[in-house]
This record gives structure tokens, sequence and C-alpha cells, in this order.
């Protein structure tokens, strides 16, 4: 354990995790069995996650809105593959005001029931379509293995639902979402996701295909971080979406739905933290710059904390976000070794020595010992804050990407497979059938990630063959150790 | 009924809320039963509440935080007060994953005791408070006779919970928030609400003294919009929420809380609504500048859509909201009635004829006929538009505090009050007992609103007497028809 109680990754991987959440205030386990307390650190990165998705969703034309909390049972039942896969997973309000309900109510586990009935409402028309519309919201699923922020009874995200005169449509934005959370993950969490198509056994209850960003974590295991779904006619089927065509027929509409969750937030601790703790990338990091003054007596607090407060100013009206810690009783090892913690890309010292020079202390937390340490001009201070923060933007993802790149391997066999999962990702040929995968999963423990779009053109390559089994192959297919 | 179907506010004023809430598209009844759908317009103008108070929250040193949606069924039951007031209206999960869960858990209607269980963790010394923490989330309390928005089974909200080491800053607290929902109210809403000291029959449920801020709707009626509560020690003491004190005793926190929910959007509906539609007031418009064009052929077409174009990006340049109005089959004159229905401050209208002369016609919404009406050359566009907006702001608000003023009176006896609450609001000199309202409201249907604190400097003036029973007074009390 380090200085801040933190499990080195080598010694426990899921002890680090654990550790790190905690000791850094992002989250913890409730007293309500399976759920988490978001701490206000924590939520900060999510509001940070949710500020990049809801600029490009309104960009591209989407609009948030709220649906109920509370499903009638009979709804969840109206599309068979959508109940068989979340039946199981049901938290069931039976009661109300003191009195028994006549139909029980499902809190949802996910809303294309009870928006698809609104959408049946709402669309008349071609005119009416595309219709483009996100909610943000809890949803609760009964999970029995509990983890904070990536499995948890309750967790918050964002559902996005849209209705389409055509299949293509639908296809285009289940594809324009993947892009958008693609970029989210890669510019903003600066994690380096691979876009793929998910198995037929891995795919959404209820969807035609579902699409998803895999991102390695730090162990190098794959987390999926944000699923985008084609829906085909399914839920317009059942839910009866249906729109007058400019041919004046009615149509089925085709539809899609796409999430990302507060798991987000565990995939940025998991592909970047390193045994000091977390390292955040600084366009999501609730604090960007902490400046801790140095001073040995109270004539030295009077000029440096007012040093202190004229540059988190001066930072702050340039639009970065900044900390003084002006915790009495600790010392400045201590202070330094807990905002490191805490993954703050940028840590200024300010002491009366440095204040005479006309300088101040800056430490980049992506760089070990003197390599990030850097005196700099008090007067030109806000350009180079600005590029340190823009070149640790870059480093982490850059680092993100070697990890992943270095630790892809292809699989020619069961055998093989079985090795490079252990300590990467295996890329196979692959049949994609339920029986093979159970195979892969019993011997390996890694399961399906997806058929990685930029390697699958065309997914039925001809004459190509399962590396495992040898039927005809699907396409390649990622696989490996995940959460 | 006008042209948009919306039935004049003189007919009947819960029918015309009704319509304008449907026709706007601000939100509908969902198919679970008491539940609301909150389309986009209408979530759009919480976004815009959203923004205004986190800002000041966070102003004030306040941090988001997430807590859990289910609560423990024993948690409820430990402050003895709040139990009684929440058991009628919980909601109840039985069951979860399957299985007959061992203890119930109910759905928050409020979350004092599950983030009393947290503050009593968090807390150890002096060092740690004050602890300012809110959550945005949504509640469910079982309504009986819902209404959109202003009484749902599910509501969105924000909770602020708050720790102090001393029962004044607690009240200080109580009243800074008090303040800044007034603010957000007159400020941002454009409606001037009266701050007051609830009853002690029409507190929350284990406070020791709420607050709110009450506005007076179009028909007279009052609406709480907002409520701050001093909890003395009572959740202190139900959860052990203690600090280690400079001293070095262990004392028992302070505790507040306080809320403002979706509702608001139902006083912005009734404080400025006409019977043409919503009135909204622009700082929280969704679209504040509505572009109408108008061409009767193809050539006229290309030149006004184009100019069109331009003035939508100058004034989306200098932060305007702005929306193009480009449906098709449809008549100026409709899409007139259409924006001034759903409430946009300004709409601006671009034909050939204006843009010879280099001019675009804008009309307020607050303003009726010529008197609202104006030419505006295009060069000097941007100013006038700000200019205009914060005069319909400012306007929205004057017309709104007239209104107010113009109907309080001061009631001297039963029957008095009775006449003044059919279309106003009574000030009572009150004794502030359970039977007297009781009385009040049997006879009246009015209930008590609050103790404003404008006019109740100290609590018990002396040798004052309730106007109605003829008791000591507690001080003077508004009394209304109210939602």
């Amino acid at each position: 354990m380090n200085s801040q109680g933190v499990t080195p990754q080598s010694e426990d991987y899921a002890r680090w995790y654990n550790d790190v959440v905690l000791k850094a205030d992002l989250a913890e386990y409730a007293p309500t069995p399976g759920c988490m307390i978001i701490k206000p650190y924590g939520y900060e990165l999510w509001e940070g996650i949710q500020d990049a998705l809801n600029r490009r969703f309104k960009e591209t034309g989407h609009r948030n809105a709220y649906f109920p909390l509370l499903i009638p049972m009979s709804f969840i039942q109206k599309e068979a593959d959508h109940v068989e896969g979340f039946a199981p997973q049901l938290a069931v309000v039976t009661h109300g005001g003191g009195k028994e309900l006549e139909e029980p109510l499902v809190i949802r586990p996910t809303s294309e029931t009870i928006i698809g009935h609104s959408f049946a409402q709402w669309i008349h028309s071609y005119q009416d379509l595309p219709l483009l519309i996100n909610q943000w919201a809890n949803v609760v699923r009964w999970e029995m293995r509990p983890r904070l922020f990536l499995r948890t009874r309750e967790f918050l995200w964002q559902e996005g639902h849209t209705a389409h005169a055509t299949e293509a449509e639908a296809i285009e934005e289940t594809m324009r979402i993947l892009d958008i959370y693609a970029d989210v993950a890669a510019n903003e969490a600066a994690i380096p996701v691979v876009k793929g198509r998910k198995s037929n056994q891995e795919k959404f209850a209820g969807a035609e295909a579902s699409y998803s960003i895999e991102g390695m974590m730090g162990n190098k295991w794959a987390l999926q971080s944000g699923t985008s779904h084609h829906l085909g006619q399914n839920f317009a089927k059942a839910f009866e979406i249906k729109y007058l065509s400019k041919e004046n027929k009615l149509e089925y509409c085709w539809t899609t739905s796409w999430g990302v969750s507060t798991r987000m937030v565990g995939a940025i601790i998991m592909a970047h933290g390193d045994d000091k703790g977390l390292r955040l990338p600084p366009r999501l990091a609730p604090i960007q710059v902490v400046i801790v003054a140095i001073f040995k007596n109270e004539s030295e607090k009077e000029t440096v904390l007012a040093a202190v407060h004229r540059l988190r100013d001066l930072l702050a009206a340039a639009g970065v976000r900044v900390h003084v810690d002006a915790r009495e009783g600790m010392t400045p090892g201590f202070k330094f070794n807990d905002w490191e913690m805490r993954g703050v890309p940028l840590r200024m010292e300010v002491g009366p020595r440095d204040l005479a020079q006309g300088t101040v202390l800056l430490s980049r937390r992506d760089l070990p010992g003197k390599e990030g340490k850097e005196p700099v001009p008090v007067d030109g201070l806000v350009p180079v804050v600005e590029r340190r923060l823009a070149e640790i933007q870059a480093g982490l993802l850059e680092r993100a990407t070697q990890l992943r790149d270095a630790n892809l391997h292809e699989a020619r066999s069961l055998a093989e497979l079985g090795e490079i999962v252990a300590d990467g990702w295996a890329l196979v040929s692959h049949c994609g059938t339920a029986e093979c995968e159970a195979k892969i999963q019993e011997e390996s423990k890694a399961s399906s990630r997806c058929f990685p779009l930029d390697l699958n053109e065309e997914w039925y390559p001809k004459g190509k063959t399962c590396a495992i089994c040898g039927k005809p192959a699907q396409g390649l297919a990622y696989f490996a150790r995940a959460y």
C-alpha cells in the first residue's frame, strides 16, 4: 500500500480499484443492498461526461425529455425477447399509497417500452420523422454481484430513443451515436475504444444488432462503455409505431436506442489509474489545477495566500477549474500525495522562495518525479497551464493507445486464445455461435467483446473459418476478460 | 376557444391550464397512473431552471451528489413525524430479481433519511462542517389527484441537504436558500414571490420550521414554488449525525433541507399565461426568437431563406436562442398563432418587402397588436433583440408584481377573508392553530400560505389577536386558494 492506503495494481487489481474509488471520494456502497452513493467528486466527473454528451446530442438534433420511472408490467411483456432478457432483473412495485396495486409496476431497467408507447401516439406522418429523443435518468437492474460504478442495482445514464422512416436512416443513426460515443471516449475521457458489433448472444434484448465501444483497462480487461442498438421494427411492431408515408401508406417505423452510463466513470479510473491512484483527463477533471500554498510562519502565510488567491482568480478567469487547498494541520507532502491520489492533472506549489523569483512550481500528475516539474514565471502562467493541460490530455490518450495496441494479438487456436487473454485481447476468426462462445468462456473466462468495425468491412468474408471450431466464420472478433 | 384550441382563462381556468400544457407540447399524462411525460419543450424549460439554480448553488459552495432511489423501510421509520407525514404516500418495492425482498424498499419521497445516514458516516469533526450537498433526482409520492407539473406521482426536483455546527448557521443556510429561490423566481422566472414561514400544520414532516416561496397565479390562487426547511436536530438525533467540536465535545449537528421541483414549470405557465397561451420569460424560454419566413414563390423563397439563415447565425452567435420555423404547408398566420401559444417572447418575420427595405418585423409576445410590432434594420438587429428581450423579462415581472400587489387585502373577519380569497390573497392577524386553519378552510376553501417574513419581523407581536378566533396572534398570515 502507498501512503494514501491504495493497494498496488500488481498486488490486487480489484482491490486497487476499490481503494481508489473509496479513498478518492468518488463513491461508496449505500445502505440499500447493491446500490451506490456517488459522492461529489465522482458526480462532478459524471457531470463532465454529461456535458460532453449533451453538447453532441443537441448538435445532432436530439432533444431531452423525461418519461416515467415506473412502467406497467404489461408493457415490458409486449416484446418477447425484451421481457426474456430483462425479467430476471426487475424490481417490482406492488404497493402504492397504502394499497396493493391492481397492476404491478416495474422500475425501468431501460425505457424502450414506455417510450415506444409514446412514439406510437406522437408519430403520425413522415413529417414527424426522424424523432430524436434522449433522456437522462436512473434505472434499476437487480444485479447480484455489485461493483462500484461498474455494476450496481441502480445506475445513472442517458438513454436515446429515435424513430425513422427507413432502415437505412435507423442504421445511420445507430452509427452516428456510436461515433459520438467513441469521440467522447477518445477526446474527453482519453480512452481509445474499439467500435464493434456485438455477437448475437451479447446483443440487447429486442435489438436487430447491437454495437458497442470497448475500452481496454489497465489490467487488459475489456469494459463495454457505451452501446448503440439498431432495433429494426421489433419495438415498432410491439407498440404499433407507424407513420403515413409520402405515398400515403401506413408503415412501421425503424427505431434505435443507445446509452452511456456512470460505468464510464469506472472506465476512466481503470484506463488511466496507476499505483498512486487516479489520473484524470484534464477535459473531464473536476479540478484541473490544485494550488498548494507553502509557508512556515504567519508572515509568510499572509504573503503566500494573497498570491495564491490572485493566481486562482487569474486561472479561473481563463476558464481553468482551479482549487486552492487551504486545509490546515497537514504537511505539503501529505497534500501532494492526496491530490496525486485524486488524479488532479496539475499541481501548483506557491511558496515564498518561488514568489521572490516571480515563479511557481508546476507538477504534472502524468510524469513522475523531476521530469514532470517546472518552475513557471507568474507572468506567463495561463498559457503554460493551458498548454500543459492539453499535453496531459494528449499524453493520456497516447499511453492508453499504446497499451491497447501492444496487447491486441491474433489467436489461431483455443490454446493461443487462452494464453493471450491472460494479459490482452485476442482477435479470432469466429463463427459467432453460442456454443463456441460458451466453450471459449469455459476454457479461458474470456467473453466475446465485438466484431470490430474497422476489421470487418464485409460481415461474412467468404471461405474463412472459425479458428476455434472450424465452422464458417462470421468475421474477426475480439475476445477478452471483461467486467 | 381560440384558433389554437385553448379554452379562455375566464371560461375555465383549469381547462385553460391543461390546454396550454398539452397544446404547447410541455407535458402529457403517461400510461403509468398519475405520472407525466415531460416533452422536450417542457424539459428545456426545466433545464433552464436547473441551470439557474445550479449556478447559484455552486457559487454558494454546494456540491452535487447522488443517493439511492430505494430506501430501506426501516430508515423512513426512524424519525417519528417524518414517517407519519410520508407513510400514506409511499410506493413500495417488495420484489427484486424474481424474489421477495427480506426488507421492503420504498421509493424515495424525499431523501432526508438516507442522506442523514451518510452524513453520520461522513462527519467526524467541526472541520467537516458545514457539509453542503445537493441532489438532482426523481421522487415518488402517491398523489391521488394528479395535475400535470403541479402534482404527479413522480416528479423531478433538486433536494439540498446540509449539516452545520450551530443552530444559527443552519438557520442562516435555510434563509440563504430561500433567498436563492426567491431570486430565481423573480429574476429568471419573472415571478415576484412572497417569502414566508409555513404554519405548524403546513410545515415539512420532521422540520423545526419550514419556509416557502409562494407565487400568485393568474387566477389569484397561490402556488408554493419552493421550500426551505430548518430541521433542527431532529434528523441528527434520529440518524446520529454528530461532530467533535473545537472543545473536543461530541455534539449533534443542525441540518437543513430544501427543494424546488418541476412544479416551477407550472408556476411559470400560470403566472404569465394569457388566453393566447404561454408567455415565457426570455431568460428561461427555450426559444427566445422564432423566425418565420414569408414568401410567395420559389424565387422569393430562396432569397428569403438565405437571409433567414444569415440572421439566425447572427443571433445565435450573440448567444440568442433562435429557431427558424421552416415547416411547409402552413400559412404564416397559423405559425404566428402557434408560436404565440407556445409563448416565444419575440417573433421575427422576414419577407421580400422587408428585406428590400433592409428591415425585419419584430413582434413582442407580451404586447398585443400594433403596440408590440416594429420594423428593425437588419444592420443593428442584435442589440435591438437583446434590448427587447430584457424589456419583456422586466415587463413580465412588473405585470406579475402589479397583479399580486393589487390582490393582497387585509381581512379583519372570517367573512371578509371569504370575500377576499374568492379573488385574491387575504392577510390576517392569525393564531396559527390547527383549529382556526380548519375553520377557515371549511368556510372559504383557503389555506394558510405563510407568515410573510417582511411583515413579521417579530414572530409574536404582543397584544395582537387572531382576527378569526380572538386568541393571541402568532403574526400576520396570508390565506389563499392554493394548488
